[in-house]
């Protein structure tokens, strides 16, 4: 079960921006609170009073998994009942075409009076403008007009506040329980990395070995420690053409060939929780440069992890990183970020490891690191990526795996 | 080449609302505008003045691609410059990560006075809740408070209209451009459906016939009439729980039982176009019941397809197909929309066909039709679901293909 330490962590910062409750829609922002993944974004609400509990509304249908993660107040609403459906307000089109009815705007007038927030300051996602992937296979919702419509309306008020840098700033550090829900994901998605090692082939084309590291994550991934919702977005490249690796090419039809890099970036999702991982490999023998390459890269990623104590700056972290490679003498570019934020999602917003950044390392936070090289002189391009959680002797992996470089 | 049929169908609405400039930002609108599919949703507008030629902005690695579909005014910006990044102000933290820099503002100041929007009305996207999945596996993007900033700065105006609503309408009728592309990603769909009879026999779990039809469209439908960018999401459930098949139940490791019931909700994209439909299977021999309610699904699929003619309204179709699903007299339920629009998302906002809907239907509309029973007396449920573009002689289906119920 879900703590409530995330309510009290966004009451405390709704206290400082004199807010009287927060309506949340995004699916991630529900995850962060009560541990719940909505199941079809838009159909399920969290709200969080200034003080008190916070209470969490679910299509009835999903109320028995809602209860898996959260013991607080549980409401349910009737959804999907275009037979004989109640026409009334719904908060979008989607609601509207599963006949949500007004059943979601009735929980939302009673809460206002409940939480003594009628005609008050009512915090929104009002700046959430990358949101994660859903659960089912459909479209992630988004804050716009209609849901600050829905609440000026529900809660009686004209004063809607931004609560967005409270959330992404507490979501940067993370909670024991979300650590071990990111252990999770990041030991599913090894299933992914031994799948790609094992089908980075000659012969293979890219978008094979993209599905088959995707289906050994589907396959294997979904009851893995209980995990019950699981996906994967791999891309995979190869060649030559990965000396562009930086510029976020596509997976392709190409045939891999003999002494290829092949490299995979790989998202993977369990329940809500996101991992950000990558691996190259040789499809044969490597070159000596790329062996070479190969040892800085992971050299990078260890001094950014290592640089990643509470205190130091994003900053830091990133030149620790690029400082080794470009102390190689390589003609290649590095040109991206050392590293991000992750865990609600493939990217969070802080802190970033990019030149200068100037976010705070904490205790707690989870970040990637994944420097890389891209070069003709390579024949491509290699990159790695893990995620690692800071702490005073520096950030820790979540996961580790050994991986041969070349066959 | 796109034409610039959708630019001035929005110049035209834009004249109504006496909006000076709009400014895209949503990876589907600009499908729509330029047929170009934005890479990293984020990076990358399209800007349509009052009158004239539109402007394309993406990043410099993109403009080939971008060529592909669109030769009008299309300018570069710099991206993923972390190494050396000028430090300017970005649209979101992901243009933060990326070092997107001033560069897009750049162009968008130049753009507002080239168009004479400066100090103007400006739309925006500024009721979209839902948002369609990513080109690559990442975050889709929203519109939220950043980037309606972003306007206000960049066009000097305090004036900013939602153009959603005319968006949405002209969305729901295709070109021919746009229904060829639909019927390639129709077709890349059929490759699924293929994997899914072949795989959907006992002994497999629901996530593996899950991969196995994610992967066939992957790796056969990359290169299908050009088609590069390709993704299917799919849904497998089996067994008696079908009887629940309408509250969007999650695939599970569950192992499919001789005679099962089978079915895949299936979701595919190619190039930005979407596709959503879904066939059931029996693991086996049906029961006689199943048969009949199998034809009764099929019967009900076309005659909302016969009821969708131009000037009927969603409602009328809706009841040409609930009519029938009743009329069998089984005691199964049928709760769900019978169907929707699709094309630049896998569900777009109208024309909704549920009960009672007024939306008028038009030619050149593509639909689905998803009619269903689900009932205890079938042991699960049964489901069918193509799409078709709106004809005087009702919806013609995009595709066709003929499967086998049971073995």
């Amino acid at each position: 079960m879900v703590t409530d330490e995330r309510v009290r962590q966004l009451q405390s910062a709704m206290g400082e921006q004199d807010v009287d409750a927060t309506v949340l829609l995004l699916t991630e922002n529900i995850v962060l609170m009560t541990g719940h993944y909505i199941r079809i974004p838009g159909l399920g609400l969290a709200v969080v009073p200034r003080e008190g509990e916070a209470a969490l509304l679910v299509p009835d249908f999903d109320e028995e998994r809602a209860r898996g993660s959260w013991d607080g107040d549980l409401r349910t609403f009737t959804a999907v009942v275009a037979d004989d459906a109640p026409k009334g307000t719904a908060l979008s089109s989607l609601q509207d075409l599963l006949g949500v009815g007004p059943g979601v705007s009735a929980h939302l007038r009673d809460l206002a009076s409940e939480f003594g927030a009628r005609g008050g300051r009512i915090g929104f996602e009002g700046s959430f403008e990358q949101v994660a992937p859903a659960c089912l296979p459909g479209e992630p919702n988004a804050v716009g007009l209609p849901t600050q419509q829905l609440i000026r309306d529900t809660f009686a008020t004209g004063t809607l506040v931004d609560v967005t840098e409270a959330l992404e700033t507490m979501r940067a550090v993370k909670t024991e329980y979300e650590l071990e829900k990111l252990r999770t994901v990041h030991e599913i998605a090894l299933i992914g990395f031994a799948a790609f090692k094992e089908h980075a082939r000659p012969g293979r084309t890219e978008v094979e070995i993209r599905s088959a590291v995707e289906s050994a994550i589907c396959n294997e991934g979904h009851g893995y420690k209980g995990a019950k919702v699981v996906r994967a977005f791999a891309t995979v490249n190869s060649g030559v053409e990965l000396r562009n690796g930086w510029n976020y090419f596509l997976s392709r039809p190409r045939v891999v060939e003999k002494n290829d890099l092949v490299m995979v970036e790989m998202a993977t999702v369990a329940d809500g929780y996101w991992s950000d991982q990558t691996r190259t490999v040789v499809a044969g023998r490597a070159t000596d440069d790329q062996r070479a390459a190969y040892r800085a890269v992971r050299e990078a990623m260890d001094a950014a992890f290592a640089a990643a104590v509470p205190g130091a700056t994003g900053g830091t972290a990133d030149a620790a990183a690029r400082t080794i490679i470009r102390s190689t003498g390589y003609d290649g570019v590095y040109p991206h970020q050392t590293g991000h934020g992750v865990g609600f999602r493939y990217h969070e917003t802080r802190p970033n490891l990019v030149p200068g950044s100037e976010d705070v390392l904490e205790t707690g936070m989870v970040i990637v690191a994944e420097p890389a090289f891209y070069t003709t002189t390579l024949a491509g391009g290699i990159r790695q990526e893990d995620a690692a959680v800071v702490t005073s002797q520096g950030a820790r992996p979540l996961t580790s795996m050994e991986f041969d470089f070349e066959d």
